[in-house]
């Protein structure tokens, strides 16, 4: 995989001088029309030490516009990185559409380093690829150009360049110990270094492995590559990006898994204060451990209008310390938000250790209403599946508990509480014309619902669907499926 | 001071019952209006131990719609709100327009343990709590309705507090050796807190002290203030909650000193280009030690249109290890922005320790295009040297390099840059009608620049203006300037 860009390719500086010109003109128009492109680019720049990264950065900063280049280095995970999924860091440094992110020690640096440490056996080593994978696709899917560049040098250049860089008094301070302990684990650190280059090398973001030993070659073969590759990208049309999706949703039949939740389920006053009283005792008891502990939850409440989930918010915090959680109410993203990932909203709200995060709807939105309104297209919602099989699992996997709650009513009742309502001055504002319109559409709402249900309830996050009619019940049941599942880890 | 809060108010249980309901109605109606409205609400609860601020802020949340609160509790500072100066965490949290934030253990706990502790002097105090003063007169002039309440005990219902919570099993555990060695420390700590309040107590921003002996009369005393203020401040018109201003501006002659600027200073080509290769030496080494030693730059870059300000960063960068700063475009602010103080954009894009953060304009928009255009009203421009001065000072005090650059060139300069542009394809796009438009108004940024360098130039952080006729010279001189004091810090 790497011999080819291990033969000491060389550009002469005649022909160097010629394209230069051109090509930094090139790069500023390009990133000028980029400006008004519905996509963001992501440039991960990973190689051989001594390979020229860091200078291949610094020139791409010099040539092009540093206004519309936002470089990112990932070092060691700072004390806030370390509390959210591994991932969250890179979430964060996302540029947004129209703009180019370079990162610099990309998700790339840290599996090959621990494989060649042994911190992580090889199979371990291959989920995080696996892992890698999906979260590419889902960045090229959502339109982002995704260029992974691997600058490279054989084991002859890299001695050369050591040694090279420690002869000269003004270069020596760059050369580390590690430089030269790189030297006698080079065979290695290539071989670990094809494997995950081979596995990771996808139809939808392929590595370039470009030779490092020339500064000239480098350079003009980086800015040519990054310049010609925008340039194509602007003249695809997004939709196209996409495999052909099928949309399977022509095939089911009428009767979806709602219509058999037993809605009859209630409790009678006394008895909801009791319970209501034991379960807030209990979950007091088990989040103050839980933030000791520094566990942290994420609650995802989805339900029909007026279901009541406000209420049922209100019923759980009240046992928790104010402190100790936040509630995330999601409605129309910011322009922030709309520049990026559908996801990347709500990673940005992930709380520190400890902390409960409580989303009020959340990302399956991209399943429900962006379905049925249309505002996703067909490809968008169906893959979203996957995609937030895949969020889910990174939160998990860090050790997050993830609750999800369908909370569910039927359509009469829902039609009740519209009109109730209706006659309380403060809770007037929670009816709107779109409620009653989203109404209309209650069938298509169900098998949206009854799909989410059917391809998100996973062994790690699975549903919870909650009786509803009765709020008293509905309450009750929240808090009770909280505490036990709390209980299994804390 | 305390005396009023140290009596052991009650509230009869009838007397609670009969009001809630209306009060918690009322409250939730406030939050919904407070949506549409152009100002946020900021809560401060501070106090002593056991006066039940953490069950307070519980009940707000329980109250209100919790989807429209933040709450953040300011504990220990972490690793990345250490490499930022102070306010930062506090600028980050600040809520939207249209939303209440509140603030726990605010800005107000370090200063008070801090002294307590000995760790600071009473001057050092005294200067802390002039800067909170600043601060909190910044947000309340923008508009925010900045609300202070302290919750109190006398020192006999302390101690009673604390050994009932001792003596039952079920709360002793929120009883720690800190709650018991408060007991000692009482009358220190309450004359401290006094001191604290007397000084902070301001006409923008007053203490409002709750007596938290009895939780029903803390709660509803609490709760009425809340409503009641939020509602008094959604009937007063913006304009009138700023003082008066004087606008000196009628009584300037129409000499600048921009007219004392000898911009007939010029490089030739070859000692620019020896000079240009010196500085860009000499800022690598100091801008490699600047990192080593974590730290910051902060540039500030200000000029006319086409003064050259992008050739000049990207010479300045050249010398810089891309990984190493970060070029902050200032262009219209994003909707999250606008939904702040306008200072908060800038806060927000505060790098690590180490890095260097290159503005590419700047919170000088303020008094330039925001005065000269009026999106700023007079006060807001007048008041916003005050308010610059202060952010200023507060990064320098934290140990941040400050450079500010006002890039000058004249009329007939500028001409013949538009003109230029206009020839090269990549450079078109940077010439619009607008800067025409700008243009004409020629003598009104002129004063409005000579106004901004003669109320903003201070010690701490001085106006550099750079002569740009001769881009060579302005590039060379602006590396130069920038070397000179790195080597006085480094």
């Amino acid at each position: 995989m790497f011999e080819a860009a291990e033969l000491g390719r060389k550009i002469k500086k005649t022909v160097y001088n010629e394209e230069i010109e051109g090509l930094r003109a090139d790069l500023l128009q390009c990133q000028q029309e980029l400006l008004d492109c519905d996509f963001s680019v992501v440039l991960l720049i990973s190689g051989v030490d001594g390979a020229g990264k860091g200078e291949m950065v610094n020139q791409l900063h010099e040539w092009m516009d540093p206004r519309y280049l936002e470089t990112t280095a990932f070092d060691a995970p700072t004390e806030e990185e370390r509390e959210r999924p591994h991932f969250w860091r890179y979430w964060r440094a996302l540029p947004p559409k129209g703009k180019i992110g370079i990162h610099f020690s990309s998700w790339y640096s840290d599996p090959i380093a621990q494989r060649l440490n042994g911190q992580i056996t090889q199979s371990q080593h291959e989920a995080y690829l696996s892992r890698v994978n999906t979260l590419e696709k889902m960045l090229v899917d959502d339109g982002t150009l995704l260029i992974k560049m691997w600058l490279h040098l054989g084991k002859k250049h890299y001695k050369q360049r050591i040694r090279h860089l420690a002869s000269d008094p003004k270069t020596a301070w760059r050369v580390s110990k590690k430089n030269l302990d790189n030297i006698k684990v080079f065979d290695e650190f290539r071989s670990v270094a094809e494997d995950t280059l081979r596995q990771t090398s996808t139809g939808h973001a392929p590595w370039i492995i470009v030779e490092g030993y020339d500064p000239r070659y480098r350079s003009l073969t980086v800015g040519r590559l990054l310049r010609d590759m925008v340039r194509k990208r602007m003249e695809v049309d997004p939709k196209t990006l996409t495999s052909p999706t099928v949309d399977w949703t022509a095939k089911k039949d009428k009767t979806t898994l709602l219509d058999f939740v037993d809605l009859s389920q209630a409790l009678k006053k006394k008895e909801y204060k009791e319970q209501l009283l034991h379960y807030q005792a209990r979950l007091n008891v088990l989040a103050r451990k839980a933030h000791k502990q520094k566990l942290s939850t994420v609650m995802a409440l989805e339900g029909w209008d007026a279901a009541g989930k406000g209420g049922m918010i209100r019923r759980i915090i009240h046992a928790l310390d104010s402190r100790h959680y936040r509630v995330i109410p999601v409605a129309a993203p910011t322009d922030e938000e709309k520049a990026r990932h559908y996801l990347w909203r709500f990673w940005r709200h992930l709380q520190r250790a400890g902390h409960m995060t409580i989303f009020d709807r959340t990302w399956y939105g991209r399943v429900l209403v962006e379905r049925i309104e249309g505002y996703a297209r067909t490809d968008e919602w169906i893959r979203a599946y996957q995609e937030i099989n895949e969020f889910e699992e990174e939160l998990t996997e860090h050790g997050i508990v993830l609750m999800k709650y369908w909370l569910h009513i039927d359509k009469n009742e829902q039609l009740a509480r519209f009109k109730a309502r209706e006659q309380i001055s403060y809770k007037q504002h929670k009816i709107t014309d779109e409620d009653y319109r989203n109404r209309e559409r209650w069938d298509d709402y169900a098998q949206a619902v009854a799909d989410m249900v059917e391809r998100t309830s996973t062994q790690v996050a699975p549903w919870h669907i909650i009786e509803g009619n009765d709020k008293r019940y509905a309450r009750v049941r929240a808090l009770q499926l909280l505490c036990d599942r709390l209980e299994q880890v804390v």
